[in-house]
């Protein structure tokens, strides 16, 4: 991967404000993989690529998704949730990365999933607390991704169902699942 | 059906506090299905067995599970939703219970689902607007419970996973599909 190619890439596909969000999750998802023995090489792959798909337009992204037969519930669910799929589709086909752990990285960053791998849990986390994020709990949010990544992924996923259901708008059932795996690992007694 | 064979039937099964409740639950049912033209009779069988598992203990509600099949992710989550299921099996079994509108609104009173019938509805919405009631909302839920059965169903889900996920607790899928379908209904702009 040459990284001046790719990063000449992106500053055409996305808005300069995108660019600049992306090489921040960039630098934040490579210390936080430093801090939990992670790939650091991966998580510069992953973060530099998550958003390579989000400023394409609905349409675009639509015919990416039927051509490369995508997971059909999301057609259901807002546009804003197509170009995680997409961005790892592009990362494949445009610039041959074949890692599965860094496509389903780049894959479920905006949704999670249950049983997800350490590097989709520090790209999704890295996406929610870049610097430049501003909400609040945000700080707590960051102290806990450089403690304990397990707990930084419980508290995003449960901040970002909350925020969505809070506001009455649709959560895609990939991140219900996400919420419940954490959540039921602090045990349920039957 | 023999109302009072049921009726007596149900408080041997159930705590003096749980049997009320049905009755309460019983006298709200047939006044909103009056009020949305749903069959006042189902209603009442419905709302009459919607808790005649729910004095059960987990280990007996598990036996009945297991042997009848019933989806087997509810093993995954609290036993507080075992009941359902369970209720309806034995208005089935046990009461010859056969119409399967009447069973379903038994099965779904818990966790809703998408697609729910108008009887469905019903049950949910009167099981947690019954005059006893007492959380904040509950009012405006009783309002919305006469005006419109539809508006008040999304008002009734919204509520349950804004609760479970505030309390940061397992949100069973049902549920989720079921908010999902309501909210979805005010339209997604792609």
């Amino acid at each position: 991967m040459d990284l001046a190619h790719m990063k000449s890439e992106l500053s055409k596909r996305l808005s300069t404000g995108r660019y600049n969000h992306v090489l921040r999750v960039t630098e934040t998802a490579m210390r936080l993989a430093t801090l939990h023995d992670v790939s650091v090489k991966k998580a510069e792959q992953a973060a530099l690529f998550h958003d390579i798909a989000k400023c394409m337009d609905p349409t675009s992204l639509r015919i990416l998704m039927i051509e490369n037969k995508v997971d059909e519930r999301l057609f259901l669910f807002h546009h804003e949730l197509w170009h995680a799929s997409v961005g790892a589709l592009i990362a494949e086909s445009e610039f041959n990365v074949k890692d599965t752990e860094i496509l389903n990285a780049i894959k479920y960053h905006t949704t999670g999933r249950a049983g997800m791998s350490k590097l989709e849990k520090i790209i999704y986390v890295a996406d929610m607390t870049e610097p430049e994020r501003n909400f609040p709990g945000v700080e707590e949010l960051r102290e806990l991704a450089i403690d304990n990544l397990e707990v930084a992924m419980e508290a995003c996923i449960r901040h970002s169902v909350q925020f969505l259901v809070k506001k009455g708008v649709p959560v895609f059932p990939d991140s219900i699942d996400c919420y419940n795996e954490h959540v039921m690992k602090r045990g349920i007694v039957n």
